[in-house]
Formats: structure tokens, sequence, C-alpha cells
């Protein structure tokens, strides 16, 4: 039997997700049954909407029971393919890879990969599901029109380093809101006119509103928490805020977040607050996507990637993600 | 010098205003300048948006001072005109009344009536602001589609009682939210097809939720509170909150708001939350004026008007309005 060292999940996390509610253990290797590929994962993904599939919560992500292997965004080698798409040696994508070095994944939703024209892991990062989501995000859903202040949370993360630079290349005018002041330096490097260094300002609204001289337009939240509160505060009349994720309440799931509200704020300044999904834009992705990637290799977009190596890593990668200790797009190399 | 009884913001009120909040004054007939009406008061509206100018927050009505004669909608009968649009013996309407029986408006704002066409005071309630409101709330932001739930708090209060009529004749779902049975019993009467009482339900969000099998798609919140609470937790996929009003927040005003939050709930469903002012649909007015006055002589919009007799009663109706104890469109006769 070969031994394919898998991550389970173990229980579902009351609060912070930790090392013990994972589970490593030898499995069998899969097998690929009709439409399926059996994969050599290469890179695993680890992202905060996972949050989401590790509780009994009702959410948008299908959730996981006890004892599943963990399932998340990755790239690999075809090893047997059962599909007819695709043969053994294809790269492909994919967002249903096992944490384990073989997996079994569908043929209906994997995509093969040309690694000549950008390095594979890409997919998982600027050219995937984070490029895409900073893609609609910010243009769909946050509607800026030129010179409008773009206010991004978890700025140098997958999403926020790619918003970011959007903002740069549509004329808009970037602020980063992230967690160290190293952080902050590279999203300037990157193209952000501003930053906030969330954890050491004095008084976040009052850093935001000096950060944000002519007030936020939009407002693309990846965190939710007291950063939403401080950007509410700076909010332009007609605002637009995004909600894109909510990483700053991974330690609260599923249980009330109580807190300053904003609806009073709302009235006034005729906000409009629009929860965002990438899957609601299906049918926009193949644009979307070819526009990344002529960015991409225009060198328009540059991207930081933190990368943690081994299969045996993959859960201390997932939750220094959820706790802002990444610096760029965290990625598992197996 | 003519006696003209007037009422005058004595202080800013710190919680829900209280009548040693105002003072009567006697103070001499005022005269109109050039481009001004002096106007016997017939009629004066108390809405909820006063409660905003009576703070020194920001805000989007315009605030007054301590001092100041308080102002709001009414309805008169012009004694003298400087306008040139207008003469002694028009009756008209506009929003800087003073509370006082004889008042100078300006001809700029004011609105000539026809009082064959409804009575006058209409023009304060299904014919005028809240009519308005209820239109522009439901029908522009709420972009509701046929068959949908729509659920609408302060129910049977100047703005929710046309909501409601409105969502019944487009063939919508209402469900009203309000504060007795007997105004849900009258809300049932003008096609609310369900309702809920926020002042007796054991839990608010499960008496929401039961009245609102389908979910709810369209919420017009008045209130904000507790029953902005329940219906966010049933709210569908991709449904529409308009913050219209937060009457539930007039003890508190300019005060932090403080309870849960919905950025999750948000995300997960993809809702849009958005500010709604009246002012932003300017444009709109005469088309949708022209709407109203043809559905209320088909018959199709009934009202229900709660009246306080005399200039002396203004503060109080104003301060019943605000705790929810009205019944109808609150109005002050002269």
């Amino acid at each position: 039997m070969t031994r394919n060292s898998s991550w389970l999940l173990k229980r579902y996390p009351t609060g912070m997700p930790g090392p013990d509610d994972f589970l490593l253990e030898d499995l069998p290797a899969p097998a690929a049954g009709p439409g399926e590929l059996l994969v050599r994962t290469l890179w695993l993904s680890v992202d905060p909407y996972m949050r989401g599939r590790i509780s009994p919560a009702k959410n948008y992500a299908a959730g996981l029971k006890i004892g599943d292997v963990m399932r998340g965004g990755g790239v690999g080698e075809v090893l047997q393919s059962e599909s007819p798409g695709f043969k053994a040696g294809d790269i492909v994508q994919a967002d249903d890879f096992g944490w384990q070095p073989m997996t079994v994944i569908s043929g209906k939703t994997a995509m093969a990969l040309d690694p000549a024209a950008a390095p594979v892991q890409a997919s998982l990062g600027c050219l995937g599901m984070p490029g895409l989501t900073a893609y609609f995000s910010l243009l769909d859903v946050g509607s800026p029109k030129e010179g409008e202040t773009v206010l991004i949370s978890a700025a140098s993360g997958a999403v926020g380093q790619i918003a970011g630079q959007i903002a740069r290349i549509r004329k808009l005018d970037p602020v980063a809101v992230a967690g160290s002041d190293a952080k902050l330096a590279w999203c300037r490097s990157i193209g952000y006119r501003a930053g906030v260094n969330h954890r050491t300002a004095a008084d976040l609204a009052d850093a935001v509103a000096a950060a944000c001289p002519q007030g936020v337009d939009v407002f693309i939240d990846n965190t939710a928490g007291p950063i939403h509160d401080a950007a509410m505060s700076s909010l332009n009349l007609f605002g637009r805020v995004v909600i894109v994720g909510t990483v700053a309440l991974a330690d609260r799931f599923g249980q009330p977040d109580l807190g300053l509200r904003h609806l009073r704020r709302i009235l006034v300044t005729r906000a409009r607050i629009q929860g965002f999904l990438l899957d609601d834009f299906v049918q926009s992705y193949v644009a979307a996507r070819a526009q990344l990637l002529a960015w991409y290799r225009q060198g328009l977009l540059e991207t930081r990637e933190d990368i943690s190596s081994g299969i045996d890593t993959a859960p201390h990668a997932f939750i220094r993600m959820l706790k802002g200790e990444n610096f760029g797009k965290q990625l598992v190399k197996l």
C-alpha cells in the first residue's frame, strides 16, 4: 500500500482553529472513478473561506463532516485520467484537492494549466480565485470611478495585493490596511498610495481618516471586525462597501459578532453594503482571467507568496493565514 | 402685536426627546421678505427624520440651533405673497413650516395644492414625502420581483402603510411588523398578507420566520434595532435591505448603537444593504406623484391619520410618533 499522509477534520473548531482540530493519517492511495482524475499534489492553497467549511453553521461552501479529508484549492499532475478531457502528465488546478500527496478530483471542475504561460501556482493566486475575487469585487460590485479612494483590508494578502494593483491600473487611489509595517512598505511598492497598520494604530478610525483625506469611496472588506468600523467612520456619501471576507471573525465562527452597528451612518451616507461571492460571476471568468493574464504578462501585477513546505505543514499554514501571520498569498508546496 | 405661539428648541435631547426639550413662546407675527410667503398654518407634519435635526450630530437634514423655531413639513394658506408664483388664498405645502400658527416659508420650495384633487393634508402623507419614500425605497432601491416577500417595519406608519399597499398593487407578498394587534389587523385590511407584533412576540426572529415562510426578499427598514436583527435572520439569498429610517434609535441619537452585527450573513446571502434618502430621487418626483395620485383616486391607496389638535400639542405628537404610539400618519391640525 502506497503511503498517502492525509489531513482529516478531527472536530469542528469552536474558536480559532488549532493544530488539534486536524489529524494526519496514512490512507491507502485513492483510485479515480469514472469522470475523475488521480493527481499528484504539487501545491495546496489555504484560504479564509475554508474556515466556513469546517463549521456546522450553514454557509456557502459545502461543509466537511468530521473524519473527512480536508479539501481546498490545489495544483497537481495527473497520474491517471478517467475523464475524457485530460491525460496523464497534464498539470491541473481544481478546488477539490484533498490535503494529501495523492488525491482524486472531479474532471468536471478541473482546469488544465499551461506551465509556459505563468508559474502553475499563480492559478491559486493572481490568476485564480483570489485574483478573480479582487477583479469582480472591486470593478463590478465596487463600481469605482477614476480618482476615487479605495480602502482595502488584508491588503498584502491574496486578494488584497491584486485588488490594490487593479486599483492602481484603473487610476484609483488605493489605500492599504495591513498588520505590519513591512507589509505596508511592500504594499506601497506595488502601488498603494498610503497605508494603515491596524495592529499599531493608536486609534484605527483616526488612522484611516488620516490615510484617506478625501474619505473612503469604496471599501474592499476582507476582514470585518474593527477595521470595518474604522472604514465606516470615513465612508463618503454613496460609498460602496464590498463584504468579501470576514477573517477577523475566524476565532468566533458561528457565534454572534457583537459591536458597533452602522445603520444610521449607512442611511446618512446612502452607502451600499453588499456581500460578495465569486461563484456569482462564473459567466465572466474567461474574460476576467484573460485580462488578469494580460496584466501579469505585461508586468503590471506583482505577486508575493508565502510558501510552507510539505504536507505536514498544511494545518499550520491554514492557521497562520487565519491569524494574518502570512505575508502574501499563503501556499503549501509538496 | 398678533399672538403667534411658537415652539422653540430649548436644548438638544440626549436620549428620547421629552416635552422639556421644547419651549412655547409668544413671538411677534413674522413678515415675508422677498421671495417668501407668509402663511397661516393648517397642518403640521411630525416625522422621524426630525429627530436628526435636533441633534448636534452631523446629519442629512440641516440642524436646528438652540432657540430656533422648530421646523418641518406643513400645509397652510398664503396670507401674503412676496413670491411671483403665489397669491393670497393659495393652499401650499412645504418642508420649512415653523411650529407656529403664522409662519414664513420660502417660495422656492413651496408647492401649490389643488384642494379638489385630494384632502390637502395628503400632501404630507400618501402624496408627499412619506408616499414618495415608500414608492422609491420599495420600487427603486428594493428592486422587487413579482411574488417576492417584502417585510416592512413600522408597517402602519406614514411610510409603511403606503409601502405595503404599493407592494400589494405590484403583486408582491407584503408582511407587516408593527407594535400592536390593532395596527396589524388594519395592515391586513389594506393588503398585508401577514404581520408580526414586535412588542409581544416571544422571539422576534422566530415570529418573522413564521410570518415569512419563503424568507424575506426585500426588507423596508423604517426602524433599525431588534426588528432589523430579526429580518436579517430570515433574509434570502440576494436579499435587499433598504435603510429608510432608524426610529428605534431615537432614544440614543448620536450615541453608538451596539448589538449584533451581520457581516457574515451579508456575505453568505450576498445581501445588499442600502441607505435611502428621498432627496436623491428629486428628478423623478413628478412621475411618482402622478402615479400615487392615480392610485389614490382609483381607491387603491387607503390612508390612516392620527391627528393631534392645536399648536400646543406639537411636541407631544412628535414624541409619541418617535415612540410608536401613533396609529397612522401623525399630523397636527391647527
